[in-house]
């Protein structure tokens, strides 16, 4: 089994809502993950993404990320989101997918501090696009500890 | 029908994802719209409520406040969530629920702008408690138009 679905196992198991949005990991190279949902369960009147669904794509999408580099480290470790903002800059009339990349600097020091104190606090940036365009931007704050 | 049984089927209807996650309308005196849901469909791996369903609850508790409070104007517009912000205080273990008090004099200034210029921005505070005390605080900036 990849890391890529594994985490998709995880998620459907941990989070029974992410399976009933048809939450999926769509690429995972150990620096960026990607994560799909289809528009279908996660409509509005609209015919656009419900935006409760694009931040829960979103937070998850921070939070798979997190979760997969600790388990490279060989850390299984509580992940919780503190705080986090959005801003929904474009409609999406299509099936969603959010990307988070990862700063490998500040992962490194957010792992130094884990180590030394038994928690740390890492920011996260996810972009779900439309056509290429960011469509939704979100920051999340986690937080881990032991 | 109550304007809160209605709010409830229209939530249900256009946002089908709100169904899974077992959101009803708790009560609503015109000042404040109270939302609900049990804690079993949005669970996570830890036993407390999921923060994306944390979310979802809170920005349609926002949301379904301006669309109450609009209705009750006699005006029927789009309501679009633009950017928001979340904060998780207490993880919540039982079942959820979410306040949104409206501010009237602020709503007053939002239809104004909105009579004049056919669109408007309105900011709302939504609250989940845990045993009385703030668990998540949520402010969201809704943009209204025709």
């Amino acid at each position: 089994m990849t890391p890529a679905t594994r985490l998709e196992h995880t998620l459907h198991h941990e989070i029974p809502i992410s399976r009933e949005m048809g939450i999926g990991v769509a690429g995972y190279d150990g620096r960026q993950l990607r994560l799909v949902a289809p528009l279908s369960p996660n409509i509005n009147h609209k015919c656009t993404a419900f935006g409760g669904s694009l931040y829960s794509l979103a937070v998850l999408c921070g939070w798979g990320m997190l979760h997969l580099k600790l388990a490279e480290a060989g850390l299984h470790k509580h992940i919780v989101i503190q705080e986090a903002e959005i801003r929904y800059l474009l409609p999406v009339d299509q099936n969603m997918q959010a990307e988070c990349s990862l700063d490998d600097g500040a992962f490194q020091r957010f792992l130094r501090t884990l180590e030394k104190h038994g928690r740390s606090r890492l920011a996260l940036d996810v972009v779900i696009r439309h056509d290429g365009q960011p469509a939704v931007e979100f920051s999340g704050r986690y937080v881990v500890h032991g």
